[in-house]
């Protein structure tokens, strides 16, 4: 039923086909239009309720595509074909689907699309219209070019199953971002830490100015064989720069994830492609605010660029700040109630905080999926540690739900607006400067920034690992989302074109040969996380990070260790042996009674990075293999026993062996499996064992 | 980041207090119209902006609220405070914000919005405006009364957290009543099956006439006294009739549950409630269409009763079938893919099947929510079966989980909406008629329907039960929803006012009242439904339902386990053996492998209606209470043995339990608890045990 249907309700038989219906409702807005116009009120109401029906079916072609992708990959992980991922399948569907709304389906001219010319000095966000005595309202959905003015007019159909982009900031990328950072594996995520850092800000940077300047070279090339259609500025080729240098996890991560790849290589690219997401959204909006308004600002102005970059420290440090302010929030409040004894309680706030931090980070001006990223690392690194298991199930099992669901969306959105976008600008030349300086901005990125951490890292990364980064440098969702934003002008719609091309290439081509790379590189697979642990003698402890590494992650550990998770988190040693004397009423207060009966107990849900040093003394060593593993990519050498830190290292524990009082426990730790909860007595909480 | 934000990107410092940075929005709007007419393209952009941030913090508003109750009904829960229900709790949080936005924050005149007097000959959905140069698209939003229009400038900020009422129909209702058909204990539902459809179908056309009549008697009496203020037709009363019949299943039975309250009692009225949505829903559309056009419809037409009476069958018919057919869809795609070794895929393809339903029922006409609601119960029925154990939990947890978030969220907009509606009309007389006429309506439904339905059961509804079933006749989510839809008339604003009373008073009285009224009326709680079967003495069989109806039950069921369930699902006899031999291949096509295999074997997961009737058989009794059950409301009399059916009864099935070759096996099968999955061997497939 649609809006206001007051007067009219029009029973219709049973069409089950959605093009079928689609066609069915295209032709009964063609016979509206030849109605009586005295009867100007039905039609209205019909109208709008054939709008509703038309954008039901336009969801409904939507949902019909991601279904046919889901039983398509059943058909691929079932016959075990991996040369196509699952978003390079959702994007030919979507071409495919673009094809027929393209040129299957003959749109009449929608002749109900008034253009008025009203001469106001602004465009209000709502409109009111009198229309013989009754008044409409109108919501603002945006300015369009005088282009697609026409094409409003010309082809209603394709305007239509186009969404607004904001959909993808607003709705679509918020979950992703999440699940990546709730994913994390923060094990191998913290130990490599400083270079993911570098790679991902650092890294960025360059790749951003790296392409920004090739791209410059050929516009200015263009411009003088006059092959430009428009204005492209210094500015718009940062820009380009700066949304193509966002690198996707999704595609060739699933398949490192399902053939087991090195750790390590897992840990660099999946932080790397995660963290220069929030890089390269936070980078685009800063050289938006340097282009000074007026488009004339194709000169280098050294002020503005100061300011943009205080903009982005601005808005990347307070966007890092409302994340993990929410989810430390959540962790205190999981902590302090006995929420867990109502697990659709604690998913429903989890669920309602997560989403929050993006509302806040959003309506407070910063950047919701860079909070939310943030909020997504600290729920798991704390509140996680909080939850029922039956929570930590359902949580997990939720935002994979929806980062699946949201991703293949964004990818079959992405075969159809190959199609069905109506302003593409498909410049020859723009295109291939484009693909090389993508391929060069990459290089620039990897190459000398692995040399340079290989100087500090004992850890070296490989030859092949470094040409495994390279390749696996995926362009994917968010470099999508960022230049569909915005294509009113010229550049913009020449870069989203670009854009769209440098995605399918390479998810298709570069995800697709993932398998085979790995081959060629010789970069082992199969690592079994916990089989690679249990081969380091009982015993021995060996530290490959780089001493200063250390020194700053013990730094963040022991504080982190001593304070923050005693306070967030049920697990770590009593504030009251932590705090200094004075605090002691606030230490008591603040620590759950269950620190005090854990003080002695492995607490297994946190120990990925986190134990309890009473009795358990503790080391951080990188996996140490010391079996044949010849195609490793890391050179791994038993390194000096480091004695120089405070900690007593008995027990190797960062390869999560533990041998306590002669029982040998090895502890699957890998994040992407559900934990495996003992049967700990953790003060009467129950717990499952699952057979 | 707001909508295009391509010059502009104004960074603020962090506030975190959502009403503060409303706030600060609400100045920073006052501040931007202080700005020159010749940066309006700035402003124009910096107004997106600024729209977009406050949409977000009207939506952290409602985030805020639903964690702020959920955290208290963890506090009601963890006290075991029962007087007052998480739904009424939302309401009241409602309440205050709504008092808040209302009077604590005083509302500039937003000077933008400009009354356009175009004379158009019909409003198009989509409207270009020209605005020196620059064109701006805007969207069809919807009519709006003359008396709004004044509101819109007067009051921007009430109006921005009022939200578009399709929402409740596109968003929030479908998952709550695809969560109420995916939850129904089915083995309860069907026993009572003709008595909950009469209450349904009868009972809710019987309310909803009583009910019109009345009020159209009250309204005739205002009409001589002068106190009616606009138009109030007869059609009008029928539709609030119609509107205020639909009860809600949420409040009382979340108590029952928790109370375990009699199964019967429970079954009767949560399918009344459940299936009376759906009659009211499609009730209320048939008597708009009843309604000519031009309001002049005070005179009583039959051909156009006749002709909503075909609406309503028509309506009511195809979203049952459509509903039905994608969960007949599903369950097949289930069932001949082996796409439970993928859980993820496999909860997306159930979810997405789902929600197409919805989406297909609304762009063929038909009424989306009630297609979802047999779409439900279809996917429970038979999709539940072929789903990994992993995946049955997963798509419970999911729609528990959505079920919850979106009925809290009605619930506490419904209390901002008493104070931010701006056109509210309380008419006292109309409301002291419309609780008297609710309260007969609903006594006109059950006690005669009772009656009648008595003569014909077997298992009595007692006078105890029938009070109960008046006494929970709560008005909720679908009666709000409904009529929040249209408020443009005088006599929808009534309408309005008065059904948002009647819930407030339902839910808190009659919701908190209830488990004084249980215990008033000496029912009796805590009823286990395991121990109740278990008390029945092995071998002895009873009938308890009534001969024709246990007729029709059976010749249904006999259709569903031979051939429905076969091909459906991995269960039931082979089709080899039930269908003619003449269509063999067919037969073989369809049966499932394990069909063969499990013949003989016990199938756990749809025992609660259907067991292989190879070599146990079966019977359907109602559970019969041997033991002293003095509160009981339905009088159970150990009925005559039934030998007359073609079944050879030698073990009473309905009662749950089984005595197979000596063992005595008790199954848990309440709906509500997951299924216990026995370590059956069922070729291969991994099932797990909880302990």
């Amino acid at each position: 039923m649609g809006t206001k249907t007051r007067k009219v309700v029009v029973f219709r038989g049973s069409k089950t086909l959605p093009l079928l219906s689609l066609l069915t409702l295209l032709l009964s807005v063609c016979l509206c239009q030849a109605e009586d116009s005295a009867m100007e009120d039905i039609v209205t109401e019909k109208e709008a309720e054939e709008s509703h029906r038309q954008d039901s079916a336009n969801l409904l072609i939507f949902i019909m595509l991601l279904t046919l992708t889901i039983l398509t990959i059943w058909l691929f992980k079932h016959r075990r074909f991996r040369f196509l991922h699952e978003t390079g399948l959702a994007m030919i569907y979507g071409l495919l689907v673009g094809v027929v709304l393209r040129y299957g389906i003959h749109v009449p001219r929608d002749i109900n699309n008034k253009t008025l010319s009203c001469q106001l000095n602004n465009s209000p966000a709502t409109f009111l219209v009198n229309v013989s005595g009754k008044f409409y309202e109108y919501t603002l959905k945006g300015e369009i070019s005088p282009k697609e003015v026409d094409d409003v007019q010309d082809n209603e159909m394709l305007r239509k199953v186009t969404f607004d982009p904001e959909v993808f900031f607003n709705i679509l990328l918020p979950p992703i971002i999440f699940h990546a950072g709730y994913s994390l594996k923060r094990r191998h995520f913290f130990r490599n830490l400083g270079s993911i850092l570098a790679y991902a800000f650092v890294g960025t940077v360059i790749s951003c100015f790296v392409i920004g300047l090739i791209m410059y070279g050929f516009v200015t090339l263009m411009k003088s064989i006059r092959q430009l259609g428009g204005d492209f500025f210094f500015t718009d080729c940062l820009f380009f720069g700066a949304i193509v240098s966002a690198t996707d996890p999704v595609t060739v991560l699933a398949i490192f994830h399902e053939l087991q790849v090195d750790v390590d290589l897992y840990a660099l690219l999946f932080g790397e492609s995660v963290l220069n997401d929030a890089v390269a959204i936070v980078l685009s909006s800063s050289i938006v605010a340097y282009q000074p308004a007026g488009d004339n600002s194709h000169t280098f102005d050294v002020t503005a660029m100061f300011k943009s970059f205080g903009i982005f420290l601005g808005i990347f440090s307070g966007s890092f700040a409302l994340g993990a302010a929410t989810g430390v929030v959540t962790a205190l409040v999981t902590k302090f109630t006995k929420l867990r004894d109502f697990q659709l309680l604690e998913t429903a706030l989890f669920f309602l905080m997560s989403w929050s931090t993006f509302l806040l980070a959003e309506a407070c001006g910063f950047t919701g999926v860079v909070a939310v990223l943030f909020c997504g690392i600290t729920q798991a690194h704390y509140t996680y540690n909080n939850l029922s298991p039956e929570s930590q199930d359902r949580t997990k099992q939720l935002f994979e739900l929806l980062n699946f669901l949201a991703e293949n969306f964004i990818f079959s959105y992405m075969g159809l607006t190959l199609f069905t976008f109506q302003n593409h600008v498909f410049n020859p030349t723009f295109i291939v400067g484009a693909f090389l300086a993508v391929f060069i901005g990459r290089a620039a990125n990897i190459y000398p920034l692995s040399f340079l951490l290989n100087l500090g890292r004992r850890n070296k990364i490989g030859k092949n690992f470094q040409h495994m980064m390279m390749f696996a440098g995926l362009r994917g969702a968010m470099t999508f989302a960022l230049s569909i934003r915005d294509t009113a002008t010229y550049a913009r719609q020449v870069m989203f074109s670009t854009t769209l091309l440098i995605v399918f290439f390479t998810v298709w081509v570069f995800g697709g040969g993932t398998t085979q790379m790995l081959s060629w590189l010789r970069i082992r697979v199969g690592v079994d996380s916990d089989q690679e642990n249990s081969v380091t003698t009982d015993g021995v402890e060996r530290r490959s990070t780089k001493h200063e590494s250390a020194w700053l992650f013990r730094l963040w550990y022991n504080f982190d260790h001593n304070y923050l998770k005693p306070i967030l988190t049920h697990s770590g040693p009593p504030l009251t042996s932590t705090l200094p004397s004075f605090c002691g009423p606030l230490a008591r207060c603040l620590t759950s009674p269950q620190a005090y009966e854990n003080r002695e107990q492995l607490k297994d849900d946190d120990s990925d990075l986190i134990l309890n040093d009473g009795d358990i003394s503790l080391t951080y060593g990188d996996s140490t293999i010391t079996t044949a593993s010849s195609a490793s990519g890391t050179s791994r050498r038993p390194g000096p026993v480091n004695t120089d830190d405070a900690l007593d290292h008995e027990l190797a524990v960062g390869d999560h062996e533990l041998v306590i009082r002669g029982t040998r426990l090895v502890l699957p730790m890998d994040d992407s499996e559900p934990p495996l909860n003992l049967p700990v007595d953790d003060g009467g909480t129950s717990r499952r064992l699952k057979i």
